[in-house]
């Protein structure tokens, strides 16, 4: 019985995971929230409980970890969190090869997830592919020739600041129209929250938007993504125009790393891609309309959820021992 | 002395050189211009008579084949061309070791011109870079982990089919906004023509096309792409409208690639690219405003001009020769 220990550092939350060589089953496998108030010494010290109760007497293998901002991971060093301070420059790897002493194997969580779902989910058998996570933000992973592409800087996969439309609402990176700035779920609710505003229902003229009012009482501060979907699925048309563009922008996108990437398939996880089958037939016919005839792609649904971290971490895990 | 063979099957060209290996230059060159009324079967007669010339008896380790047009790599055989008829499903690999009994290698003119310059031109040392012809068309072709990257259908590298301005003018393939729409030769000619159409001097509103219109003796159909880049550096403010808007749309492509690839050099070359300093600061600023700031990289010219795809079919050849 060989065993395999994945961590999932989120902006969040934090998971840790024990899984034997060749089994799809979490053998044991805890979860804990962030504190509000957490830095990287307090996720640090969360994690190495859950670790700890986790093994109880037992050693893995190796380590696979997934961590949520930019890592190095030739070196396994974290460059930063954009949720959680404190991270700058953590030797992650470092620290836990010396405090378990196996081999560890460090990269953020787009790439991770996209290992995952390549070796355990909607990727299995396809040797190239893009994943795309839509949910707080819009990140992507690679998988090229079966192996991660990360690229010179590990900086690839941004697909949230691909953008599509130039004319577009200015995104907090600077620039305007990015797919995320569009499909995130916070940007679809603070979309419709400024249509809102600017049309109080006393001097409406555009339909929709009472169910959403509805749905949080009146109190516009309370909208999220996932009420926007909810509301687009009740029929409101104003959450139904909202998610629209978020699905086009998503759309336009992927039709644009077909033609550029040419992969077999683009695997979609998140909140966001929870939207409905409306949501998914804007985001499929608009990406088929923006890739050359040629090219062909399959966009399917992500399978491994909230897990996929983690079972990607089994699978840099499994690659460490590789290499040993 | 081991000798290789390279050939370009262009568009509207046909050139053949012979190298030895390790050498930088050519021992034998010749070029010659394909038939207005070309078909498959007249260039490979053409090609065929070059070729004799060149080896009179020698006989070459390996032939390296750059074909203008759709190509299975992994087969040899060319799918079809834009250009010339009669190259539908050409088995252009096996009819050439066929002929000459010895291994061949054959891909489009965009992948191995990307190799070329990989290995003799801008590209010599960096792992991952994309190679950008803007010129009738406007490609590209991939270099990842140091070797081509093709897509899974071979159709990677289509960097002027990604939409850059969804508002924009309607390009071939039916999208509005394609690079290619805006920074290709041809287009460059047509955006001017029509501006100047609908302007006629007598009631011209709009500063510059003057130069243009002297350029051409007042005749717009014989406007090129090439005229608008002469016009823009002798003053003329609507060619350098033009050229800012080519160079804008180059350079919003160039940094959306890098959000999603991160490579570490682009490289452009093609008669565009020609154009003078100011094309250039444009592309580079509009490129680094588009990327994130985390994402570094270097867009530089391509050295090896037309000779591109002749020193790539050399790399292709070494691959074969390495390959046995």
């Amino acid at each position: 019985m060989t065993l395999i220990l994945a961590l999932d550092f989120g902006g969040t939350k934090l998971a840790a995971a024990l899984v034997n060589i060749g089994s799809r089953k979490w053998l044991r496998y805890e979860r804990r929230l962030s504190p509000a108030n957490a830095n990287a010494s307090t996720d640090l010290e969360i994690m190495r409980s859950l670790i700890y109760s986790l093994l109880q007497d037992a050693k893995p293998a190796a380590i696979g970890v997934s961590f949520g901002g930019p890592v190095d991971a030739s070196t396994g060093t974290v460059r930063l969190s954009h949720h959680v301070a404190g991270w700058e420059n953590i030797p992650l790897k470092g620290l836990l090869e010396e405090e378990f002493g196996v081999s560890v194997g460090v990269d953020n969580d787009a790439n991770v997830a996209a290992l995952g779902e390549h070796r355990f989910g909607a990727g299995q058998g396809y040797d190239s592919l893009f994943y795309i996570t839509v949910s707080t933000g819009v990140g992507g992973g690679w998988i090229l020739n079966g192996q991660p592409w990360r690229g010179a800087g590990g900086m690839a996969g941004e697909i949230g600041h691909i953008v599509v439309d130039p004319a577009g609402p200015v995104c907090l990176c600077g620039k305007r129209g990015c797919v995320e700035r569009l499909a995130s779920g916070p940007y679809m609710a603070q979309n419709v929250r400024e249509i809102l505003e600017n049309e109080p229902p006393s001097r409406q003229v555009r339909q929709g938007g009472e169910v959403l009012r509805g749905l949080v009482g009146g109190d516009l501060t309370l909208l999220t993504g996932q009420l926007v979907s909810e509301a687009a699925a009740a029929g409101d048309d104003l959450a139904k125009e909202v998610l629209h563009k978020a699905a086009w922008a998503l759309g336009v996108g992927i039709g644009n790393v077909a033609n550029l990437m040419n992969p077999q398939r683009f695997v979609l996880g998140g909140g966001v891609t929870k939207a409905g089958e409306d949501f998914w037939r804007v985001v499929r016919q608009v990406a088929r309309e923006t890739a050359l005839p040629e090219v062909d792609f399959e966009i399917v649904p992500a399978v491994l959820g909230d897990d996929a971290p983690l079972w990607g971490g089994v699978a840099i895990a499994l690659t460490q021992i590789l290499n040993l």
